[in-house]
C-alpha cells in the first residue's frame, strides 16, 4: 500500500526522535516513507520532495529538525498537504530554539508543531494518525485502542508506588 | 451544512485573536461553530464538548487559550479528533507561558501548535483548513487559490519600498 | 486514621520527587493516600478523582506533573480543597515548562506552586502539613520541631568547612 | 472579629495587585489586615509582623512583593502559618524575577505561589480562602457560590462573540 | 553602478528596520538592490533569486526577516555569497524567536547574525560595507571617517550631561 | 589579625563555589571568616551577623546561596556594609533563578552581583579585595601583581594551542 | 574637593538611569565626576579613561551600559578600583541582555554589578557609598540616615493603602 | 603565504570550539594566525592585535569567547575588518549569554554572530572563506565544492535509517 505519511528529518542524528513517530506509524498499521531531508544542505531536493508529496499520495508529512530548524516551514511553504514540526532537542538551547524555529511561522503558512524531543517524536505519529483517523474509521479505531491500552497501563503503574 | 470544525476559547477575550481563524474559516467557505469553554471555570462543559465533538460531525477542533492554557490538552485528552492549540499573548508573559503549556504534551496526547497571537489564530484556521483539504479537493483548492493570491501580494508590496 | 491529603502525579515516572512529600508526611504522622492520575491519559480518574476528594475527608491534595503540567490546575479545578502544584523537572526545558503550566492560573482557580523538582516534592509535603497546622496544633508542633532539627544542621554544617 | 488572613506587600506601588487579594476576602466576608511590610526597608518589622502573626490569631498569610521579590520567602522563615507569595510585575523582566525569587524555595520552607500579577492578586485571596474553608463549611460555600457565579457568566459571554 | 549588495526582506513591514541597513549604503556611496521576499509566501522566488545572486554582481546579500526567520538562512543555503541576517523585532517574544531562527544554523551554512531589531538594521550595512572595504580602500575609507565622526558626537554628547 | 572580609553561604553545599572566594583571599593575605548563615533556615542568626558585623571590624561580606537566593539581599538590609552576592548554580535552572533573586533588588538596599558559579566565587573575592584596596595599597599591590601573573599564564598558554 | 567616585556611561541615552545614581551621591555628598565613555565608539577614551582612574583620586567606577554593554567589564579590565556595573534597560530585551553582558565576567576580573535599569542606578550611586563608607564614618552615617528616611516612608505609606 | 585570517579566542579552554574554525581554514587551503586574546586578563595585548590586524595582511578576523564574551565586539570596535564572532558554550547559561554578549551591539560596530558552540566553530571558518570567496573564484570553488561533498553525504546517510 502507498505511503500516507512522509517522515522526513534534516539530519541522521535526529533519527533517535523520528524513529519514536515511525514506530507509533507502523503500530497503527499506518503506511509512510522515511527520509533524511536537509533544508540547508540540500535545499532542492527538499523543495522537490515537497512539491511532489501530494501527488505521490501523502496525505500529511511529518519533519523534524533541530537548531535553526527551517525543514518544516519550508516544506510547508511548497506544499498544501499539513506538516507537523518535531523540534529536536539541539546541544547548547535544549531544543527551545528549535521549538522557536518552528512554532513561530508567520501567518500564511502553519506547521502543526509538536513538544521537544522524544514526546514530540511520538506525538508526531500519533497526530499523524488522528488526522487520518478523522477521515478513516479504522485508523480511527486503532488509535482508540491504543489509548485505552495506555490508559491501562497508568492505572497499574499505580499499583506499585 | 454541519460545522467541520469547533472554534473554543478559554475565555471571551481571546476572541480578537481566535476571530482570526473563523476569518479564515469563512473565508475557505468551511463551516464551523464556536464557543466560550473555559478548562478551569467550565470544566464540566468542556469535557461534555470533546466528548460530542466527533459524533456531532467535527472533524478537527481549535482551541485556543492564555496563560496554564489547559483547554487545547484537555479536550486533546477527551477526544479521538485532531485539536489545533492556540496560544494567546498573556499579559505577563507574552505568551511564553500559553505557548509552553500548550505544545510540551506528554507522549500520548498530541495538540497540534501554532504560533502565539495572532499569526497563531490565522494559522489555526489555515491548518484545519488543509488537515480537510487533504480529503477534499475543492478545500484544498481554496487553500492554495489563497496562497496565490497572498503571494502577489508580497509580490506587489516590494514595488513600494 | 483517613487520609487527610491526597498525593497524586502525572506519571509513576514522577514517583521520585513526589516521595518527598509522602516521606514529610510520613514524619509528620500525617495520615495521606497517594496514587498516579494522568490529566491526559486518565482524565476522567482525575475528574472522578477531584470531585470526591473533600467528601472522603481529604483537606489538600498535592498533585505533581512535568512539561505541560495539566493535572494541578484541571484537580483544582474539580474540587473546592486547596491544591499544591509541584513543577517535575521536565528532560529539555528543565522543569521551566511545568512551573509555568502550573503557576500561570488564570483568575479564579488557583494553584499553591512550590519549587521545580525535590525542593519542590518536600516543600509540598510541608505546606500541606502547615495548612493542616493552623487548624491542629499538634501538627504545628511537628512542623516546628522539624525545623528546630534542620536549623541544628545548619548551625553544625558550619563547623565543618 | 479579629483577622484570619494577614495581607502585606514590600510597597505601596503593589497596592493594585493586592488590592484584588482583599476584594476577594471582602467579597467572601473574611476579616483580614493589610500592611506594607518591607524585607529591605523595613526588614525588622518584616520579623516582628511574622513572629506575632500566629498568637494574634492570624492563620494564612499573602504576601506580594516584586522584582528580587524576598517578603513572602522571609516571611515563611519566621512563621508555622502557611505563606502564599504573589509576584508582582515588574518593570523590566515582567515578574520573571518575582517568580523565580519567590516560587523557588529551597527544601525546608515553602511558599505558596501563585500567577504572576493580577491574576495572582485575586487567586491569592482565593486561595487563602479555601485553605481557611477546609475547616470552615461557610466559607467553603461562598467560595462555592462565586465559583458557580463565574461559571454562569463564561456560559453567557459565549453567546455575545 | 551595478548592485554590489543585495537588501531582501521577509514582509514589507520589515522596511522600518531594513532601511536604516539601505541608509548605511547610502551613506557610504555602496550599490544595492532592495526587495520583498517572502521564505513562505515567495519560496521559489527566493531561491531563484538566491541562485542568481552571484552571477548578478552581488558580494554579499543582507536579508532581514521576523519570527521563525528562515529568509536568510534558506537564501545562504543557496548561494556561495555570505549571508547578513538581520532578526527583526517579533511581536510577541521582542525579537528572540528571529535571533535563535537565525543564528543556530548548523554546521556547513553560516549565517553572519547582526544585533535585534534597528541596531541591527544599521550594522548589516556597516558589515556588507566593511566586507566590502577589505578589498575596496575607497570603501574602508568611507566606513573609517564615518566612525570618526561617529566618535566626535560621542565626545561632545558628553558635555551635554 | 582581625578579619576584614565575612565569607557565608546559605548552605554546606554552597561551600564548593565558595570556597574560590576564600582561596583568594588567602592568596592575597586578606584576613576573613566563613560560616554557613541560611535565610530561610537560620534567620535569626542571619540577622544577628549582619548586625553585628560592622562592629566586629568587617569592611565586606560576601554572600553565596542558590535558588530564591534570598541570603545576600537580608544581609545587605541589615548591615552598612557593602554586601558581594554570588549566585550559585542550582539543579533545576543552573543559577539563573540564583541571578535574579540576588541582582534584581529595589532601589535602597545594593547587592554587588557577581558571576554565576565558579567564576563568581573567585570574582568575589577579588571584588572584596579590591573594595579593601582602595584604601589599602598593599593589597592592592598584590591583587595587581595577581592579574600581571594570570597575564603571563594567559600569553603562555597561546603557545600550545 | 576631588572627585570621589567616577561615573560614566556608554551613550547619552542612558543618562536617565544613570542620573540617579549622581542624585544620590549629590545626597550624600560625595564627590563625582561624570562622562559619556563609549566602548565601542571611543574604544581609546574608555582604556585611558580607565588607566588613570585611581591616580586621580577616584576610589570607585559606575559604568553603565546597554544591550552588548562591554563598557563595566572592560574599564575593569584596565583599573585595579572596584567597578560597579548599572545594566541599562535595552528596547528589545528588556536589558536581559545587557544584564548578563555586565554580570558573567569570567574568573579574574569581577564587576559588581546591580539591578536592571532606574533601581540600579540609584543602587549603584549607594554602593558606591557604602564601598567609601567602610573607610570614612561620615559617609556611612549619612547613608544610614538615608535609609532611616526611607524605612520611615514606607512605614507612612502603610497609612494610605 | 601570509595570514589572511586571524583566529583568537578568549581562553585555552575555547580551543575545542576554534579548533573547528580551524579546520575549516586548512581543508579550504586559507592561511591563517591563531592566538589566544583575553578582552579581560590582556587588553593592551587585544587592543594592539586589532589595532595592527589590517595592515598586517588579515582580512578578517574570527573571535571566539564565552560568558561576558567581550573579544569579538572590542576587538570590532578597534579594526576596520570585519569581525566574526562565536558565541562559545558556557558552563551556567549554555552560551546564551555568549550569544547575547556577542550579537546585541550597538549600532555602529557590527559582529558577524554565528551559532553558539561547535556549529558556530565550524560555521565561522566557512563564514570567513565566503567573504574572501566574494573576490577570490579559487576559494569560492573550494566553498562550493565542500558544500556538495557534505549533500552528497547527507543523500546516503538517508540510506541507512
Amino acid at each position: 500500500m502507498s505511503a500516507k505519511v512522509g517522515v522526513i528529518m534534516g539530519s541522521k542524528s535526529d533519527w533517535d526522535t523520528m524513529k519514536l513517530a515511525c514506530d507509533v506509524l507502523d503500530e497503527l498499521e499506518i503506511p509512510y516513507e522515511k527520509k533524511v531531508v536537509s533544508a540547508h544542505r540540500t535545499p532542492d531536493l527538499m523543495f522537490q520532495y515537497a512539491e511532489t508529496a501530494q501527488q505521490r499520495g501523502l496525505k500529511v508529512i511529518i519533519a523534524g529538525a533541530g537548531g535553526a530548524a527551517h525543514l518544516p516551514g519550508m516544506v510547508a511553504s511548497k506544499t498544501i498537504l499539513p506538516v507537523i514540526g518535531v523540534p529536536v532537542k539541539s546541544s547548547s538551547l535544549s531544543g527551545l530554539d528549535s521549538l522557536l524555529s518552528i512554532v513561530q511561522m508567520p501567518g500564511g503558512i502553519p506547521v502543526a508543531t509538536v513538544a521537544i524531543g522524544n514526546a514530540g517524536g511520538t506525538n508526531a505519529g500519533l497526530l499523524a494518525a488522528q488526522m487520518l483517523g478523522a477521515f478513516d474509521p479504522e485508523v480511527q479505531e486503532r488509535v482508540e485502542a491504543r489509548r485505552e491500552a495506555i490508559k491501562q497501563q497508568v492505572l497499574e503503574s499505580s499499583e506499585t508506588l
